[in-house]
C-alpha cells in the first residue's frame, strides 16, 4: 500500500503502479494472469477515465493481461477481492492481482460531495438534497433515539482509531485525539461531528491471490488462506429498509463468511471495520455478532476495541484515521489484516493474530463484503 | 433483451428489470446467487449512479443477493459475463445472472461524446481533442493507406448488418441500406461516414449462467455450454501500440478461447463482432483468424459475411444496426448467439448454428473479450 494522503505530485496511475510494484516484489511471483481494479470515482465528472483495468495493467508493466474494474461504491475494494478470489478458485486463473486506487483530494469539495452521493439512490434519495454525511446522520440520530446513547458514547470508536493511526506511517491522520477534543469537535451534520467522520484521501493498495502451493517457503512468511470472502446487498435507499438500524447485507455476508470459514465471532482475533462514520462502526459490529442490536457503543466504552482489548478494531487507524480513499479502502483493509497475520504490523502488531476479519461497506449499507483471512500454519 | 431504442419513458432500472424478469422466466430458475451488472456511463456526469449491483438486484426483486458492477468501457458486457462464468466455475456460486444496461439517449450529444471519450486515455489522448470517432477514423485512414482499400470497400460490413437488422424487431435501425446510400452518406469524421458508425441507444439484456445439470430438460431447449470466455488487454492509447492496425488483445483472447474450446476459426458457424465502426469489423475478423492481416474487407466484398455466406456476422444487426447501448452491448451479443444456437432467431435464423462466437471490444481495442458458446447436444 502507499500512504493515504494528499498526493499532489502523483496521478491515480502512479499510485496504483506503486502498489502493484510493491506487492509483486513482496510476493516474489512474476506472472500475473488477471488484474481486478477497485475504484469508485475515476469515471465521474466531465473528464472521467473508464477502462482502468487495461490502463493500470499497461502502466504497471503488465500490458496484455486480462483486466477489468469492479465497482460497488465504497465496497469496490472488497468486491474486487471477492472477484479475484472466485477467479482463482475457478481454476482458470492462477494468479490474480487486486489493486484498489482512488485519487480524490485534487477535486473540489462540492464535486467530491456529489461524487460520494452517487453511492446513494440517484432517483429517490439524492434529489431530496441530503449529502452522504446527512444520510449517516439520520441513521445516527435514530440510533441514539432508539437505544438511549449520547453523542460522546461514540467517541471511543474514533479515539481508538486515531490511537492506532498514531503508530502507522501509512495513515492520513497520525495524531491522537482526546475525549475532550471529540466533545469540542466542530459539528458537520448533527449529530455527526468532525471526529465522527473519516477523511477522504488519495491512495492505492494491492494484494495478490494464488493457490497456496504457489508460495515458496523461502519467503519466510506463512501463506495466508482466504477462509472466506462473501458479499450481500440491501436497498440503496435507507428509507426502503424495514429496519434502517440494521445492516442486513452485513449480517448476511458475515453469516455466510462464518459458515464458510467454520468459525464464529468469538474466534475472530481482530476486526478491520468500515468506520466511515462512527455510527457505521456500531452497526457493523452488531451485524457481525460482536454486540447485540443497539449495544455496540458499550464495547468502546468498556475498552474492548483498543489494541490491547478483547476485539481490536481499526488496528492501523481504520477509515477514520488511516483515511478513506473510497474505492481503495476495501483493499487497504485486506492488506492490514495480512500485515497483522504475518506479524509485520510494526508498532501496531497485536499479540494474537491468527484469524482476522474485514468488513467493507458500500453506500449506507447497500453492498457489504466480509473477508476472513487465516494463518495456514 | 429489450429492444434497443430511445426509451424516453423508461429508466435504466426499468430496462434492466425487464431484461432480468425475462431471463428468469425464460430459464425457469428461481434462485439467483450473484448479479453482475455491466454498465459504462451511469456513473458519469454530476448526478451519476454508482453501486448499480445492489440497486438493480433490489429493483428486480432480488434484494439481498450478492452483486457488483463490472466495467471495461464498451467491453463491460463481455467482462461481466466472464466474471459470472468464473464465479459459477469456482463452485461457490450456483446461479449467476449477468445484466448489461445502458441509458444514453436522454443525455445531450456533447455529454455523450465526452462520456464515450472516457474509454480513451484521459491523460494522453483526450486532451489533444479527438473524439472516440476521430480515434477510429485515424485507424481507418491508416488501414486504407497501408492496404490499399477504398472507402466503399467497407460498405458490405454495414450493408450486411442493416440487412440482418431489418428482420430483427429488437434492432434500433430496421431499414436496409444500399451501396448507393453508403456512398452518399454524410461524412462524420473522414473517412468514417454516418453508415460506418453504430448508433448509441438505450437497452438492457440479461443471461443466466449455471452448471449444466441445473437446466431441466422440460424446457425443451438444448442446454448451451460456455466453451470459452476469455479476456485480454492492450494499451488504452492507440499511439502506444507498436502496430496500431492489430487488435493484440483480440488476437490474444481469441487464441485463448480457441485453445480452451478446442476449436479453430474454421469451426465457428457465425460471429457476433463489435462493429462499432466498420474498421473495427475488419480488425476483429483479422484478430480472430478469419482473414489475413489487412484482408478482411475482401470477405465482405465476396459475400462471405451475409446471412447465407461462409461466416455470417452481426446476425441480428450488430452494433451498427441493432444498436450500441455501450455497456450492455456485450450481453446483447451473447443473447444473440444463444438465440441462434437455440434455433430461436426468427427470420434471422441460420441454417447451421452449433458453435457461435462473440467478440466485445472496449476502447479502441484496450479490453477485448471473446466468447464461444456451443450446443451441448
Amino acid at each position: 500500500m502507499v500512504p493515504v494522503g494528499e498526493h499532489w505530485g502523483q496521478s491515480a496511475l502512479d499510485l496504483a503502479g506503486a502498489a502493484v510494484q510493491a506487492v509483486r516484489q513482496d510476493a516474489g511471483i512474476d506472472g500475473v494472469d488477471l488484474l481486478v481494479v477497485a475504484n469508485m470515482l475515476a469515471a465521474s465528472g466531465r473528464h472521467g477515465q473508464l477502462n482502468l483495468g487495461g490502463q493500470i495493467a499497461d502502466w504497471s508493466g503488465l500490458r496484455g493481461i486480462e483486466a477489468f474494474k469492479a465497482e460497488a461504491a465504497c465496497a469496490s475494494g472488497g468486491s474486487a477481492f471477492r472477484a479475484g478470489w472466485l477467479a482463482v478458485a475457478s481454476g482458470q486463473v492462477d494468479v490474480a492481482l487486486v489493486v484498489g486506487v482512488e485519487k480524490m483530494t485534487e477535486t473540489l469539495g462540492p464535486e467530491v460531495t456529489l461524487g460520494l452521493a452517487s453511492a446513494a439512490d440517484a432517483d429517490f434519495e439524492v434529489p431530496h438534497g441530503p449529502s452522504f454525511v446527512a444520510l449517516n446522520a439520520l441513521i445516527m440520530r435514530r440510533y441514539m433515539h432508539e437505544y438511549g446513547w449520547k453523542r460522546e458514547d461514540f467517541a471511543p470508536f474514533s479515539i481508538v482509531a486515531h490511537d492506532n493511526a498514531s503508530r502507522n506511517p501509512y495513515a492520513r491522520l497520525q495524531d491522537r485525539i482526546s475525549l475532550e477534543a471529540y466533545r469540542k469537535a466542530r459539528m458537520i451534520c448533527d449529530p455527526i461531528n468532525l471526529l465522527d467522520a473519516s477523511p477522504i484521501g488519495d491512495g492505492a493498495a494491492a494484494v495478490l491471490l494464488a493457490p497456496l502451493d504457489r508460495f515458496s517457503p523461502s519467503s519466510g512468511r506463512a501463506p495466508l488462506r482466504v477462509a472466506a470472502c462473501t458479499s450481500a446487498t440491501d436497498s440503496l435507499a435507507i428509507h426502503d429498509r424495514r429496519e434502517p438500524l440494521r445492516l442486513r447485507a452485513g449480517e448476511e455476508s458475515a453469516a455466510r463468511a462464518y459458515a464458510l470459514a467454520g468459525v464464529g465471532p468469538k474466534d475472530i482475533d481482530f476486526f478491520e471495520l468500515h468506520d466511515a462514520f462512527s455510527i457505521m462502526s456500531a452497526l457493523s459490529l452488531e451485524a457481525c455478532g460482536f454486540a447485540a442490536q443497539g449495544q455496540a457503543p458499550r464495547l468502546g466504552l468498556d475498552g474492548d476495541l483498543a489494541a490491547d482489548g478483547r476485539l481490536p478494531i481499526a488496528t492501523h487507524g481504520g477509515l477514520k484515521a488511516r483515511g478513506h480513499p473510497v474505492g481503495a479502502t476495501g483493499v487497504y483493509q485486506i492488506v492490514e489484516v495480512v500485515r497483522q497475520l504475518w506479524g509485520e504490523a510494526g508498532r501496531n502488531q497485536l499479540r494474537r493474530a491468527q484469524l482476522g476479519m474485514a468488513q467493507n461497506v458500500g453506500g449506507s449499507g447497500a453492498t457489504i463484503v466480509t473477508t476472513i483471512l487465516q494463518r495456514s500454519n
